[in-house]
């Protein structure tokens, strides 16, 4: 048995990555590993030999509680695909002697639908030269997308992030009240998954009516049929809110960011702009309404914001971690770990493995079912499935009135 | 004596103003007052005679402290500025008959400098027709930008939220690092006073390098000096991340942000659009330099992020309620309650009145010594001055994953 572990992480960042890398660097110290190595900038930077010994990072148990409160991937990302081995296997030679030379039997990659990409292709090629080294996947991703699994860590951070974001914004909104009413349309992560725009109605409650309309990109958005919806709104409110994916489409499949793209539309330097989702729909409203109307992203702090992670998702995401490195140090190899939901209340999931040939390049989006009749809303289903995710609070460590980080790797910070 | 005491909010909103509101109503209620009218947004809510009894909202000690958890204005507010009274005084016959018929002593107004400026007025007007109301200013803003008092309740608790997040957007834009560099633009709010883009630097510490550069609205921004610090930047980091005022000017006068109005930019509706300054300064180093780059806004998360208040703010908030409500019951009028600093470390800050005619409609900015000598970046006696104002926090009472808050009143939320 070989005896070191190496892990990487990539696509991009979330408030629980970290947490994850903390999971296989505890679970793999724990087993009596040697050495845990950390490549830096995922695949890409393994291919330039950039890695570290983690166990220089990771000094002491505050070292890794801080770490599990640090937001995006420490170790440094990539969007790398791997070439196919069948066409090009000289980069795949090239990994493998690195992994030869650092003596590792387990090789952990926590990432998205990409990632798994990356799991796939390297046990595929370990198993076509009878290599020795394990390849295991341990899911992230803020969208929520990947298939046979319950949920992904990072989603539940993300989601906790934006409904508190969503509360803290309708609160906001309706300080103030002109004449011709005013629309806040707030334009939310997920290209093809709307979970994370769903997640705006966690905010409702006893003190909150939440977002006035929500609209995830798995249906077909209707521009008239939004106009009317909201026209009927101001009739009875003065300020309203509207959560939309940024993925949103029309009819005609055009995602709603396209549509202003449809005359001249062009930046000073001559570059044509795509105007946003919600900055297109906020014009467009004070065009045909009159109303007064501000268009909001909430932007990488989506995925960012760690001082709000949801202790369930940061849990998880450690516990993901360690089963993955107990898999991989088990002789398990091509597989993602994954949860299965035992209930919704009291909440119970636990970890499984699902072959890597399955989830590579998958995606998971909100069943039709969860979305309501009107296309505007989710339903109590999908209610009930996220509501779980955003429990609980992972207190940051305060110093000087800012959360405290891990320091980062230097090579990330210079060139 | 009069019995009762009205207070209003006014302008932008806030994370502490509602502590303020919450010292208002402590105070008042301890010094034996009937009645604690609220009026609902502002002066201008106060002329249609829209006005709550706060006892029927603030029932008991927990309401008290989800009131100083609950963002915005409670009570709403207006820009709304009163007629000079020489010209035109029907509308103080109707504020001082609603006055008179509410049996009110006090009068206390929540606001920034357009507020105080309705202070002023009043309380001139009643010492004119020999009014007993007295008439006293609670400051608030998240500019910073009241003059007479050392700062102002609601800035730290943004100055707070900016630097969490600009220490989560440096974390995140590390993590990737494009062949070409990327550099990241954050505008920040405070269109004269720089109060709040130099607060970014508060998230430098052992773990944090901060922002590579810091742009103040209070000295000019020389593009080409911008750009070739960029240039010399993207030599050694392959990530960039760089502050902006909202309302940063170059030499001759023009808003960045007005740059891009030279020539036709026009959206679908056929509204001519100006760029923000942070998307302008993307693009420009894009245009000029080929590297990557994203232009972000906090948007109004800035003022309205209590989860992340400063503990030391709210407490100022909270006190700063309390003097005003004092001062008036004790007889004085034509006051804006103030803070003066006794010392930096330990921190130290006592309140005091000063008259409103030497605050209202000024405006304090960041002294320009305060400024770094390269015009990019504040100085240490910045940091001094602004580093205890964000020290503290002030937990959120988390229901369901969500912090929660006081009942909006029903007339805010329905026409």
């Amino acid at each position: 048995m070989r005896n070191n572990v190496i892990v990487g992480q990539s696509g991009g960042p979330t408030a629980a990555i970290n947490a994850s890398l903390a999971g296989v660097y505890r679970c793999a110290v724990d087993m009596g590993v040697s050495k845990v190595y950390g490549m830096l900038r995922g695949i890409q930077g393994l291919l330039e030999e950039q890695y570290i010994d983690l166990s220089e990072h990771i000094r002491c148990q505050l070292d890794e509680e801080l770490l599990k409160r640090t937001p995006a991937s420490f170790l440094g990302s990539c969007r790398y695909k791997l070439p196919d081995f069948k066409k090009d296997s000289a980069v795949y030679d090239k990994i493998f002697a690195i992994l030869d030379r650092l003596d590792i039997g387990a090789f952990i990659y926590i990432g998205g639908n990409d990632s798994m990409d990356t799991i796939q292709k390297l046990s595929d090629y370990a198993a076509v030269i009878g290599h020795p080294t394990k390849f295991i996947g341990c899911p992230k991703t803020v969208d929520n997308d990947l298939p046979l699994t319950d949920h992904t860590p990072g989603f539940g951070s993300a989601a906790k992030y934006i409904a508190v974001s969503m509360k803290e914004i309708l609160r906001d909104t309706i300080c103030q009240a002109p004449a011709k009413g005013s629309v806040t349309v707030v334009e939310i992560m997920g290209r093809n998954a709307g979970w994370l725009t769903g997640a705006t109605a966690l905010c409702r409650g006893e003190d909150c009516e939440g977002p006035d309309l929500i609209y995830l990109p798995e249906s077909i958005f209707d521009i008239e049929d939004f106009k009317a919806k909201i026209s009927q709104l101001l009739a009875i409110k003065s300020t309203i809110v509207v959560a939309v994916s940024e993925g949103i489409r029309v009819a005609d499949g055009r995602y709603v960011c396209e549509l202003g793209a449809d005359i001249d539309y062009v930046d000073v330097f001559g570059h044509k702009q795509l105007t946003g989702t919600a900055t297109y729909l906020a014009n467009y409203l004070t065009a045909q309404l009159g109303c007064k109307s501000r268009a909001m992203e909430l932007n990488i702090l989506q995925r960012a914001g760690s001082h709000l992670a949801s202790l369930t998702d940061i849990q998880e995401a450690f516990l993901a971690g360690s089963a993955a490195a107990k898999a991989a140090l088990d002789g398990q190899t091509g597989q993602m770990v994954t949860f299965q939901r035992i209930s919704d209340s009291p909440y119970r999931c636990e970890t499984a493995l699902k072959d890597i040939h399955q989830i590579a390049n998958g995606e998971q989006c909100v069943p039709l079912e969860w979305i309501d009749e009107a296309n505007a809303d989710v339903t109590k289903e999908f209610m009930t499935y996220v509501t779980p995710l955003i429990q609980g609070e992972l207190q940051p460590i305060m110093v000087n009135g800012v959360p405290r980080h891990l320091y980062a790797p230097k090579q990330l910070l210079r060139k």
